[in-house]
Order: structure tokens, then sequence, then C-alpha cells
């Protein structure tokens, strides 16, 4: 399937970074365009916590990630069908991606069986026993709407033999046939679905995985099962084998990766979207990106120091509260903590994918990621 | 001491409601003006929990309330000092008012004792020994530069003798000398300070606490010592036969009482200013103002209302959201709810403070007060 086929989703490469394959574009979906290479915060439970849509309008998102397995437990994909959608019940206007909940049926949930036709899990929430196969992980996305749609894939775990992951490639594969299938056979012109390449740290398995994806054909294709365990040279290479061979004329999605210089790596290897949780659930922890590295704003130094979080920053909480305001809210477990912190990181990395995508637009990515990586790891000693 | 000596408040009374002793007032002090009658949202630790000044300023907040007792244990008044004073560190632009700390230190303390000199207590936050006297709590406040100070007295307890409320209420008026001293020494023009009377559920005692507060002389005069267990109609009359004899051109502050329908009762006696942590805490636990009564957003049946909260509720949540998502919300602990949940009571404090100062502007107060407790309390069965 050629991208244009689907009506629901178009993408065009604006600029192309002649130093390395990072390049700018542009994904108009129904509810709004998004320029690329770009962060999504995620929502998981159709809530980026401790933020509203007004902040994440303020931070500059374009687009979030929500997640149907979640969904489809609590509220329950009736409830949201009823309220006319995931973007009328939580009041988003700007376009929404799903993840499929291959990832989380793996991982959150106990007792869970694996049989060719789908998976058998019990919630994490309260146990109960539920089946997903891959057309109702399609039909449960669609109640739900999201501009994009993504696969029910077997998430492969780390560490996993060859022969484990060629056999679960091969079913996330199949799987991908029967997405497919069921988003046709459902009109598939209001959403977007992108499958999804697996095949663990095996560069000829992730190369099996992208032929065999490809060859079914969707309008944007996602790197999974990283960010699994794998060390950080493992993920990096497999960014490095797999973005490349994924088509150019398609949106490229490495899902689950976030740290700020991982982020930049990924673009470098031509990847346009990206989504983690890490930088919100720091921010709740404490821990907070900036221009000079990260700062632990639990640390007793920051208890007096009335400067702003990060002077090169141009955030509502850097260009309004105190070091010592910050340390004061976390310490004394104010709520607010949580969510100026929250601000901060996804301004962090909003701003980062935006100064990226300026940097390919004038040709000087390498350069610019270069610059940034001397700054944020210029601490000696980086606050723990 | 007449109000208009203190050159960092005047009050003005623009209306009295021919039908009761309500009215409407002015209050101008250093950082603005406020309209009275007013709820006070508390902040007992440089922060409203869950919400931000934006937030604040959305639903109409004139003036906040924050606690000594608190500020000097966490961040350490040197803290708030070396900020520029507690409107800067947390960045709030308009009036403050700090409580003593004399309430905190009788009722969040360990092992307190009490001499003629002061208080001896333990933090409630790691159990350190300190010292509070009447000059030591006017030094705190001074530091912490609110608008609005308030005397540090002896909350007397619930229940409590007549003869040891009057020896507590005689200690009360003894420290109030004690910090209207140290308030005038240092200056006494940058902030107001209360006087509050005490006397428990006694009248007489009551009336000769506010007898003795007047001698002293203060630009503002609070009730004291209420809310801390007494019956709800106990409370009431300590109102009625208080409120009163108060000055008529000073402002009357009834300290920790806020559900609306005590609110009204304050205002028909003549109260201006409110405050109490009930509608945020309530807010937190899920509980919620409507203009039919209190909603419990934890109850099943709003799981599928797609309803707004109040539909006669003009509030940033009630226009956006829907029932089934607080209630969503609320069910997967997210922190959004807290926030959403606390900005609606907020705003339902404030909108009743307002419009009970049109009702008393245009002289019908009571009838105001009396259509709105019929529809407050119109479910047969409120929610739990």
């Amino acid at each position: 399937m050629k991208t244009e086929m689907c009506k629901a989703l178009s993408f065009t490469v604006e600029a192309r970074d002649p130093g390395c394959l990072a390049r700018a574009g542009r994904l108009c979906l129904p509810h709004g365009e998004v320029e690329t290479p770009i962060f999504m915060p995620v929502g998981t439970q159709a809530s980026v916590k401790a933020v509203t849509r007004e902040d994440l309008y303020a931070v500059g998102a374009q687009i979030i990630l929500s997640n149907a397995y979640h969904l489809y437990l609590r509220p329950g994909t009736d409830v949201i069908e009823r309220a006319g959608g995931l973007h009328e019940f939580m009041r988003w206007e700007r376009p929404l991606l799903t993840d499929s909940g291959g990832f989380q049926v793996f991982s959150l949930t106990g007792l869970t069986k694996v049989t060719s036709d789908g998976v058998t899990f019990q919630s994490h929430i309260d146990g109960s026993r539920h089946v997903m196969t891959p057309e109702k992980a399609t039909d449960v996305q669609i109640a739900i709407g999201a501009d994009i749609m993504m696969c029910f894939d077997e998430c492969t775990k780390y560490p996993c033999t060859p022969e484990a992951a060629a056999k679960s490639l091969l079913r996330t594969a199949q799987w991908a046939v029967r997405c497919k299938d069921r988003w046709m056979e459902r009109g598939g012109d209001r959403q977007a679905l992108f499958g999804i390449v697996q095949g663990s740290v095996y560069k000829d398995l992730r190369i099996e995985s992208a032929e065999r994806t490809q060859a079914i054909g969707f309008p944007g294709y996602a790197i999974g099962g990283v960010s699994v365990g794998e060390a950080k040279d493992e993920m990096l290479e497999v960014v490095e084998s797999t973005a490349p061979i994924l088509p150019e004329d398609a949106p490229r999605y490495l899902m689950g990766v976030g740290p700020p210089e991982d982020m930049l790596h990924g673009i470098e290897y031509g990847v346009d979207m990206f989504d983690c949780v890490m930088p919100t659930r720091n921010a709740r922890n404490g821990s907070l990106f900036t221009s000079q590295g990260r700062v632990n704003i639990k640390n007793r130094q920051y208890v007096d120091d009335f400067g702003p979080l990060d002077p090169a920053c141009a955030c509502p909480v850097c260009l309004t509260y105190s070091r010592a305001y910050l340390s004061h809210l976390y310490r004394a477990g104010e709520i607010l903590a949580l969510r100026l912190n929250t601000l901060h990181n996804l301004f962090f990395m909003l701003q980062l994918a935006a100064t990226a995508r300026e940097a390919i637009v004038v040709g000087r990515f390498r350069e610019f990621k270069r610059v940034f990586l001397e700054a944020y790891s210029a601490r000696a000693v980086p606050d723990a």
C-alpha cells in the first residue's frame, strides 16, 4: 500500500539533511498537521499525567498518544464510543495516536496465554480475564477513533533467542495482515494504521520484519520491541539498521524511546516520531532536563537557589518560578510540583524536536546535535 | 485603633442589605483590591493544592491564604525572606493573608508546652523542637510579607470548660497586645494585622473577647476557634452573637468556615471574609459542589453520564468536560482529577461569594440565600 492510498494520512518530506538521514516532514491527519520530527507526550489513560490540554497546547504538543489496552479496560470501549470517541471524551482537539495494547498485554498482565489466534490475559486492574485478537484490537481502536492506530503485535521480550524472535516476528506479520484486513473492511478512511517491525536485537531479523511489514503495506511504520531491557548500544544499532530501510515516503515511528540523546540519534537515522513516558515520569520524580544536563530538584543545593531551572529555557515554568520554589513544592509533597515539572520536561522535548527540525531545514543537524550533546553532558558530575 | 490609621488597609462598606446584617465592602490592600464578601482559597504551604496562579486568576480568586507555621518550618523563614517575600517566592501577584500558626501549633504538633511567654512545640515534619512567641510569630509574618497578618492566638480546643475558655481568651488578649506592639515597632505600614476573638461556644466569653480585642484596636477582626469540633448549631450561634458586635468600619473574618451554606450564614450576620480547606480537600476526594447539591463523582452513576458536572456552572471544567470524564479521571487515579475538581469547587465558592455580593447591592440577600439553599438541598438523597 502506498502512503497516498490512505485518505486519513498524508506525509511529505519537506527537507533532508545533507550530512545524515535526518528529514523534516509534515504529517497531515484528520485532526490537524504535525511537523516532524516530533515528540508525542503519553496520555496512557486519556490524560497526560498532571497536565491539561491547555498546558499541552502551551508547550507545543501537536499529537499525543493514548493506550487502547488501558482504555479498553477502563473506562471501557463502550464509554469512549458513547462519548463520541476519545477526542470528544478527553476534549483533545489535535491529532491522537493509540497504541494497540500489544506491548501492555505482554508487559503488564499476569498469566498470558498466546495462540496464533490472539492473547488471553488478566487485567492488571482487577484480574478479570480477557481475550485480545488482532481484529478486536483494531475494533477497539476504531471505536476510540484516534488519527493513527497501531497493529496488534507480539512484543518480543528481552533477552530472546534468535529462534524465538524469528517465530515472534512471523506472528506479528500474520497479525498485521489481520489488523489491516479488519481496518480495510471497516472503511479505513478516517484513521491511519501503522505496521510494527519486530525482530529483537538481531539485524537480519529486523530486516526480515521490515520487509514483511512493507510487503503488507501501511501508511506508516513503527520500530517496536525496543526499550524493553536491551543495552543502549543494542537499541541504537536496531535504529541504525532498521529506520533507513523503511519506506522513504512514509512516516517512521520509534516506539517508547524518549531520552533527549536517543531521540536525536533516532532523528539522525531518519525517524520522524517518538514517544516515551520517561520525560513525564522523570518529572514527577524531580528529574528535570536542562540545556546543561539533568537537574535533580530534590538535591539540597536547590533549596535556596533563586535562579530559574534552566536560564536558556523559555517554558512557562522557567520564565516564572525559581529552583527554590520548585524544590520547596517537591519537598512539601505539593501536587503543583508534579505539574510544573511535567510542563518543563515536555516543553524541553518538544522544543528539542522543533529545534532539530530547524537544523535539518538549514542542513546542519549533525552540528546541532554535537553542540547540544556537548552542553547537555557538560556537568562533570550530573545530578543523581 | 481606627481602621484608617493603618496605611496598609482601607475598608469601605459600599452597600448594606436592608433585610439583615449582610454588607458589600471593598478592601484595599498593598497588592490590590478585594470585593467582600470573599472566599479565600487556602495555600497552606505556599501553593493552593493542585492549581497554579493562572488557575486561581481564572476562577476569580482575589486573595489567598498561606500559613506562617508551615512556612516557618519549610522552606524556612530565611528562604522566603531571601526570595523577597512570599509573593515573590510563589509568584502570586494579588493580596495574601497569613495565619499566624496559632491554630496549627495547637492542632498539628506533639508535646506542646504553653506558658504566658509562648508555646514550645515539636514540628509535625521532623519532630524538631521550636518555641513560638507572639513576637516571633509577628516577625515571621513580617518576613513573609503578606498583606494581612494574624495575631498569634491560643486556639481554644473543643470541648472546653467556661473557666478554661476564659483563661485562654485572656492569654489571647495579652498576646494580641504583644503582637500589636511588635508590629507597630517594626513599622506597621506595609502589612495589616488582625486581632482574633476567642471564647469557645460561650456567648458571654465571646462578647468579652470581642471587647478586649477592640480595646487593643486592629484594622480588622477575626472570629477564631470555630470549626474545631463543636456542633454546627453552636458554630452558627457564635457567628450570630459575635460578628454583629465587631466594629462596623473594619473587615470581619470568620476563620476556617467554608461550606457554602455556612458562608451564606456568616454573610447574613455581617462577616466579610472566609477561608476553608474544605472546598479543595473535598474536591480531591471527589466531592463536588453543584447548584443542585453535592455530587460524589466516585459514584457508579457518573461513569457514563456525558452531561456537564453542573449545567448551571460557567467554570472552565463544566464548560469543557463531562461527568463521565471526571469519573474516569478519578477512578483511574489521574492527577488531573485533583486539579479539575479543585478548580470547580473553588469557582463555585468564589462565584457564590460574588453572587451574594450582587444580591446585597440590590438589597435581596435573604431571598437569594433562600433560593440558593432550596436548590442546593433539593436532592432527596444527596450523594454520599
